[in-house]
């Protein structure tokens, strides 16, 4: 038998608890698979490949963002601007471990938005070779790049337009 | 026993089908609840109160706007802007008998962001008014514009500015 507090607290997580669908539908509303290619110059090719999912909220919907994170057990919580429009928060994942983790949430529970889904599947071939360790080299990093530059909303990337790599890759 | 196109319908059906916990999550991200009090002269106070809610888009993704029409069973599917950026699509309710409606679901189905469900609760109030004929008074309507005006990403409401309004409603 559960004693009071036990019962308030199954109370409080059955009332607190997010659904997938929830999820699903926030995400194709507001989630963001963004994958960024940054000259660092210390690493083998000079690039690194740096793929994270987001979810931007202002300030006052950040028990939002904490509720997704509990519901994922992983992910954090952060700071995605500070300016005069006041603090904006971001629920963020990063790491090859914690990604595919979400791939497989969004395998099971397709998101329902032709864009959000367009960019799930890019985002999940870049995965893939990251898994196989393709962005380690040249050929999987340009292949990368390509598939980035077809992302929404994605800016210009350095990493296209670097004489150097044009240098290195000539078509 | 179901006949192939049948049983393909209703494959079809229940794969389309959206599910209410999406459709919530969609519209923490998505949906807007707006309200305008527009200048009419030829009604009594010479103010309409209009109240709306909107789910805008991207053309790519007026598909689901369509199945969001479809779900509710009312509500349209039209143009929200057309520029050089493209096209965007909106579904739309208008009406005192489907704004209800979709009250009702939101009513079963809470919003789970701070700000949507604010918003949602300040709508609701202004609903609830209008459904017993308030904002056809002086009073009524002064109050209206007040709930208005805690509304998010409110633009000024021209109402309360009006130099006629002031005159009426002296404070």
């Amino acid at each position: 038998m559960l004693t009071f507090s036990e019962n308030a607290m199954s109370a409080d997580h059955q009332q607190e608890r997010l659904d997938a669908n929830w999820i699903v539908g926030f995400v194709d509303g507001e989630g963001c698979f963004h994958i960024s290619i940054n000259k660092i110059n210390k690493m083998t090719l000079g690039w690194q490949v740096l793929p994270e999912f987001r979810i931007v909220q202002d300030q006052h919907n950040e028990h939002i963002l904490y509720k997704i994170q509990e519901y994922f057990g992983f992910g954090t919580v952060t700071v995605n601007r500070k300016d005069h429009h006041g603090i904006r928060k971001e629920f963020r994942v990063r790491g090859l471990k914690n990604l595919n983790q979400l791939l497989g949430f969004f395998r099971d529970h397709p998101l329902k938005t032709t864009s959000k889904q367009q960019n799930f599947e890019l985002f999940s071939i870049v995965i893939e070779k990251m898994n196989k360790r393709e962005h380690l080299t040249q050929d999987g990093l340009d292949e990368i790049a390509e598939i980035v530059s077809k992302m929404n909303r994605h800016p210009r990337l350095k990493y296209l337009e670097s004489s150097e790599t044009i240098r290195q890759t000539p078509k």
